[in-house]
């Protein structure tokens, strides 16, 4: 089931131990659900209990840690010995007595990895403040450091191989977006629409079958349209509802993120505006994309186009993404915005999701895309426009 | 959209503060996804960017501190005043050098309140280790204390409109078990059975649509079925292949859970004296349901009947559930295993699930339930057996 060679699983160990040297690191643990497959390939839904990675840098394999009855998954899914796949017992899930962590400090314990210097990723989702505290208590003579996106940033850049995933990703994406405008009608429900949208998103291509999405499709409509992150309801779409549609295609974790933005009937002037300043911004920055400007500088480039529109943007306008979990399929590392100097390489690999929310609607049109040698791929192939669904009920 | 009366919400927060007094908290920061919405209403994906609910003691209504971007949301899903709604700027956003958390030692200074008593959920997802350290550190006057599962304490027992919500769910349960096992056979694609449940999911029912779980179809299949929590692949399912499929209906963020266990053709004598073992023992449970039994039991009733059977269990029988968001659809209060005393009380609701997982295969069949006055009440109703799979296509 391996998803990978073993020996690009191997590199991607040695570049996390060139960072851990670097950092003076003798231990990483791992717990961002994305990092752990990336480097064992570990997959499955088991990260709503704690779970890590422990990274040695003088052995060469990882150490899976997680509950028992996910260590056949770890078996299953991942190419380490099961030597290096180790269960704790159920009475540490979810109690208020026991701590798996007290578990993964008894086990450093018994390895004589105790005084050590051990890295940890303080920020990254399921890295629970409580996990810490458990860990600096039961480990009083080990250092700890921030080690948070230590794995993510080798993870910025593709191999060959993740970027035919995401490739695949971006097909899926595209035929979940035809199925998304196909099926956005006044009179339809909103979730019967998100459900034509999940069932394209999963079943995929048939040459290949999708993935779960690290974030479900969000479907902000009407005058919602200016709240991006709102999901759906059952209500139904009306003639001359605004639908910002944002969704991704995922193939074996990896993804390729898409929004657009459609109208049942005619947009409204403003809304038609907005749109093709969105495009005109985005076009521009694509065309900017190439290896050796930064990110800050690649943002400069939309945003120059949309002030000399009069619009303003205060978030940030893209992001790095590829493999990923719930609830995100951000990478954390590269944001294109000000201030960020990440300078573009290839096969680095980014979501421009240049939105615009107003008082009372938004519009968001995307793109994902890899950097090539001289300038960018988009992963999707979908009509870069504000979409006008006309009403064949009405009609 | 109020989801509930706002009376309600009000009173969800009196008991929350009744804890918080009792803990000697002058101020509660809440993180879970599930406890903001539980007592604002605050409905969106927006939990991959740090946010939370100041709770006050002396203050009547919380104050929701969140992504600029994601204000707009919280102005339409809750029930909380303009002025309790803070957005914070979109340079904190997964910044190296600020974090959101910083915005909040400001905000409390900023209101005199630096020098209180603050719980904060330490053990909850996303709440990150990083999180806690930027307020220790900007709020060094402060003392902090652990309110892990206060507010879950508060969601253990349902109201009637919660109860209702979670009946609806349960209704959207039916259909999706239905749609899976209509779906499974030789042949197909695990992704497109997939597919066609989460189609079935979502679009809910005529009368009202669903929303997403949280957590995706898990669908183990043939020697998978020993590894729970992995999800699906695009191979195509094979005649005798037994197939585990837990899935949940969800109604406005509350769950039924629902898992089955499905063999396509003739199952294994050992799965079905498995199969027959564990439904032996859920109902021996179920008829043990009652107000005033405790959790450790209730589990006692099936450790005896599967023991009995030459069965062993390690893992924890149920646990309580309802409103949620990913990765867990599970409330982290009561478990159903040795040890957990809490007594059962009329409207809690719990996901009954003796899964016994071997070498080589394994079993779930599940039932949610609420306790009522005299027992329970199943929450979707679905033949308690192991599903036989009449493989038409060989037929």
């Amino acid at each position: 089931m391996l998803t990978f060679p073993i020996t690009e699983f191997q590199g991607r160990l040695a570049k996390t131990k060139q960072r851990m040297a670097n950092a003076g690191a003798d231990i990483l643990l791992v717990t961002d659900p994305a990092n752990m497959n990336y480097l064992t390939g570990y997959d499955a839904w088991s990260f709503y209990v704690h779970q890590l990675l422990i990274l040695l840098i003088d052995e060469d394999q990882p150490i899976w840690v997680g509950r028992g009855q996910d260590a056949s998954a770890a078996a299953h899914t991942t190419w380490l010995d099961k030597d290096h796949i180790i269960p704790y017992a159920d009475y540490y899930v979810q109690s208020a007595e026991r701590h798996p962590m007290d578990f993964v400090c008894d086990l450093l314990k018994g390895r004589k990895q105790d005084k050590q210097s051990i890295a940890v990723e303080l920020d990254a989702y399921y890295f629970t403040a409580k996990s810490y505290m458990q860990l600096v208590q039961g480990l009083p003579n080990a250092s700890f450091t921030d080690g948070t996106n230590m794995v993510n940033w080798v993870r910025i850049i593709k191999s060959e191989k993740e970027i035919s995933y995401m490739k695949q990703a971006g097909k899926i994406a595209e035929k979940a977006m035809q199925t998304a405008f196909d099926s956005i009608n006044s009179g339809v429900r909103e979730c019967d629409v998100v459900a034509d949208i999940a069932h394209a998103q999963i079943s995929g291509l048939e040459d290949f079958g999708g993935d779960y999405p690290a974030i479900v499709p969000l479907l902000p409509t009407g005058e919602k349209t200016s709240a991006c992150h709102l999901t759906w309801t059952d209500d139904r779409f009306k003639q001359g509802d605004p639908v910002i549609i944002e969704l991704a295609g995922c193939y074996k974790r990896y993804h390729s993120p898409l929004a657009r933005t459609a109208v049942i009937g005619m947009p409204s002037e403003q809304m038609q505006y907005v749109a093709d300043c969105v495009v005109e911004g985005l076009n521009a920055a694509l065309d900017a994309v190439k290896p050796g400007i930064t990110c800050e500088e690649l943002e400069m480039v939309w945003r120059k186009v949309i002030e000399k529109n009069g619009i303003k943007k205060e978030s940030r306008m893209g992001y790095s993404m590829g493999l990923n979990y719930p609830p995100d399929w951000g990478e954390h590392t590269a944001s294109l915005r000000p201030g960020d100097r990440t300078v573009l390489e290839p096969n680095m690999t980014f979501h421009l999701i240049p939105g615009i929310w107003m008082e009372n609607m938004g519009v968001e049109i995307s793109e994902s895309f890899r950097v090539t040698e001289t300038g960018c791929e988009i992963l999707a192939d979908f009509p870069r426009e504000l979409l006008i669904k006309p009403n064949i009920r009405l009609a």
